[in-house]
């Protein structure tokens, strides 16, 4: 079986690199050096022309938005191999998604929606969870490609629910931690010891990956290190309101944290870290949260 | 070093017994017959006459309010050892605790707001946490006490930081499930599979306790054991909303979900278990979580 | 000038009768019995087959979504007059619009978004307001067909514009309603006089049109006249919503507000008059406003 | 009758002078240039030293906050005139003015509270409107005093309901100027002319005294005169929170424009006119109103 993986970005990278230790595969990336770099550092292939994909059985694509992957499409869609695997592990859009996978199966290609979570570390270590949407049989034909860098994968509905699931994830994640920044800033006003504050919190009922991992680690020590984009956390926000307005569900704190997000990814930076959300709460409270 | 413990619910009940293992304990509850059954069953002395205080050195209260604090604060008053510890475990309001607290001073007696986590089996277990606001010193006296039913103790400011800690975890805990039972709402109307959306959520960044404990134990399952009364927990909700804007803090999610709360409160029913605020969302939008 | 008007609804059926007062007027609704209604009323003809559409000048739609917008197109599209105005006075979707636009671009045919204000009153009275969308030039052209039923007639922008102005304006409406109906809840339950408030607001800076005139009318009444459905103003919010998230904006209250509306729809019934929404605030705060 | 008017502030200034030209009043404010300045101008007499009281029949009020009506009580009580009424028109709070009034009645002082409206123009004119809370009785004697500088005066029910009906109305005020905001922000990222919107909306069902007032004389003009503070507006939104809350009721948009506010307060600057809460919503997005 022969893969190729367009996309080498934090995440894409290192899963590129365990995929290429069971299947031979081609890389592409849109500044070409990263792809050079990574046949120097993991022996995969350049991809340099699409004609290779002709006799690829798995394309794989990890890119920021479903809007890369339809101009991906564009390209490459003459030269895909009938009979074989589109797997996209981008955070994308499930109703544009549904679009690429028509345009797919005409093509004789069948599109799975495929993101990870796990986090760079996840991707790193080979240990990342895949929410998979799609036909069954098709996902278990996938199974061996996505173990290659995976240590859970679930299927979770038909195509586009891997992005559903991943967007809501996401937005919760995105609840879960301007909540927590909102009860920080009441607190540190009152002169609350912040770390004792979470130390109870983490064993107690409100706990959530925000309180126990993500402002101990990133926010309290001031690091915010960018690993995960505010503006890109945004974006998933967004397609969770989406999500959840496709369906015709009335989502009133979904709705409202799309909102505050978009603000905070204009007013404190789309490239700052997804965690430097509560910025905009200190600047709003006039108060730093350490 | 004599002990009371006045209010014997489902938290007090046996944190009482826990209590006499390590120190004379004279039990009170409003419905007497709840304290006779505790005396039978841990040894503990019936408390039939506040005067029996006079010689009590630490009085611990756990009741469903501030306001049943205060009057049990009214009728004990006048028999209150001077030097004495009044220990609340109440998941209390801070701003009446002041008060509560100003009151005791006057009377030599030194109030530690001191709510505890863990539930109902943290309870019977003696493994609860405790957020104590107060006196250092004080707290430092306080420890063996509060060691014979809790495995962490955890100072975490000045009076009523304990209560304002308590109720932002109890508002995090809200929001954490609201916002679940959103997100499920709307991957049930679109037919994703919701235990394999959890599975895969609860390995990832947007997992909490809601996703990896209430929502499947409770909610999934159709059981909404009525453990913790979605009626108090919309009065921690308004407590923590209290508490952010006694300190001038903008915080929306938090104003937002007390409405809701409070909206489901009355129409779910606040006797019910706080899971079941997720059927207030399964009216709004004709699905059933499972 | 020959004109064409489909969609003979609560709004569309007096304002077809006003068009042909001045120009020779071609009916045709769903239920065709209404078009031969309004023929024997107005002395229009009734439009019994698409080709009768070939000699017609402007053809107007009055429909309840933009979907059936694009119903009627997919049918009317071969038999539309070169050179000819398609005018929309639907509260449609400009998004949608947009494309609707596009394919009748191609057929020759101008596509102008004018949707009107001013309710059943101003439609049978002939003075409702018109918010038009599109080319400067060919809403000179559309001027004097567009006041047969119209005292008003502002443009507002391209095409879409007309329905992102009325899409805002009546999620405006839902907002200042809804929030009405928040105040007054608050208010009755603390034994305000409500027809007193009402009436020293409606001189304050906190009046709308919905303090003014809709909540005095409809609601402490208790009649809520079935003339605008809830369920068409939820869709109005929803869409007004989309204007906003196109735009990339960030709108708190809108996102709330849609969402209050969904559930509201789905509880109260969305075939209610739009002003019933204040029955979900009653229902969760066990009040009657009256 | 005798009168005196405490607080010459923009509102209390020219109202104090229409109240002279019927009952002799005296003046008293912070800044005693102020009173001087009034004096000097409408021929009042100015309260130097609060013993003069002991013969005031009418006692006005007309401060920023509840706070100062309490600072002031602190000083006169002894002074006041058994009897008398006490007229307090500032936007206070219902709740503590409730202790007030009880103060006041055991000193035999009637306490009547009666925000007014009309800003500052109608307080030059003389044509405010009054909601005043109290006793009926009490009311009709207040009558003859109000009315010399009200063309409106309305029972709106016991203590407490003026303050209250008041609070809402501003509330009312902040949510219908802060959503026009959203929608003119939305309307203009898509290249929509916000006069022609505003005309539009303006004859339509949206409408309230935001879009036809103040946006186009205050924000489109780019003036935002500073005539009532958004730091007020603040603190009237959370006074009629307060309400709503202790009322029991569940208000979403009440709880959800209170934070805003109070973030546009702390970001935007609590000096400047209320107005100018957009320019929080222009930050966020990116955008100016014009």
């Amino acid at each position: 079986m022969k893969t190729a993986f367009v996309g080498l970005g934090a995440m894409g990278y290192p899963m590129a690199g365990h995929l290429n230790t069971h299947f031979k595969t081609l890389v592409w990336n849109r500044t070409a050096e990263k792809a050079h770099q990574h046949s120097n550092e993991f022996g995969t292939v350049v991809l340099d022309g699409f004609a290779m994909l002709q006799d690829v059985d798995v394309l794989f694509t990890c890119l920021p938005t479903t809007r890369e992957v339809i101009e991906v499409l564009e390209q490459v869609l003459p030269y895909l191999k009938k009979g074989g695997l589109w797997i996209d592990c981008t955070s994308g859009d499930p109703v544009k998604s549904l679009e690429v996978a028509q345009r797919l199966q005409a093509a004789e290609v069948t599109y799975l929606d495929a993101p990870v979570s796990g986090g760079t570390t996840g991707a790193i270590q080979g240990t990342l969870s895949v929410m998979v949407g799609g036909p069954r049989a098709e996902i278990e034909r996938a199974q061996p490609v996505l173990q290659s860098f995976a240590s859970k994968v679930v299927h979770v509905g038909e195509v586009g629910s891997g992005h559903a699931v991943k967007a809501v994830n996401n937005m919760l994640l995105a609840i879960n931690l301007l909540s927590a920044g909102e009860g920080l800033v009441a607190l540190a006003k009152l002169g609350v010891n912040l770390e004792a504050a979470l130390e109870v919190i983490n064993v107690s009922s409100g706990r959530s990956n925000a309180t126990q991992n993500l402002i101990p680690q990133r926010v309290l020590t001031r690091e915010f290190p960018a690993t995960f984009a505010l503006g890109l956390l945004a974006k998933d926000a967004g397609i969770a309101l989406d999500v959840a307005r496709s369906s015709g569900a009335s989502t009133p704190l979904f709705a409202l944290t799309e909102s505050l997000y978009k603000a905070a990814r204009d007013t404190v930076g789309a490239a700052e870290d997804h965690t430097a959300v509560v910025k905009m709460l200190e600047t709003w409270n006039g108060v730093v949260l350490k």
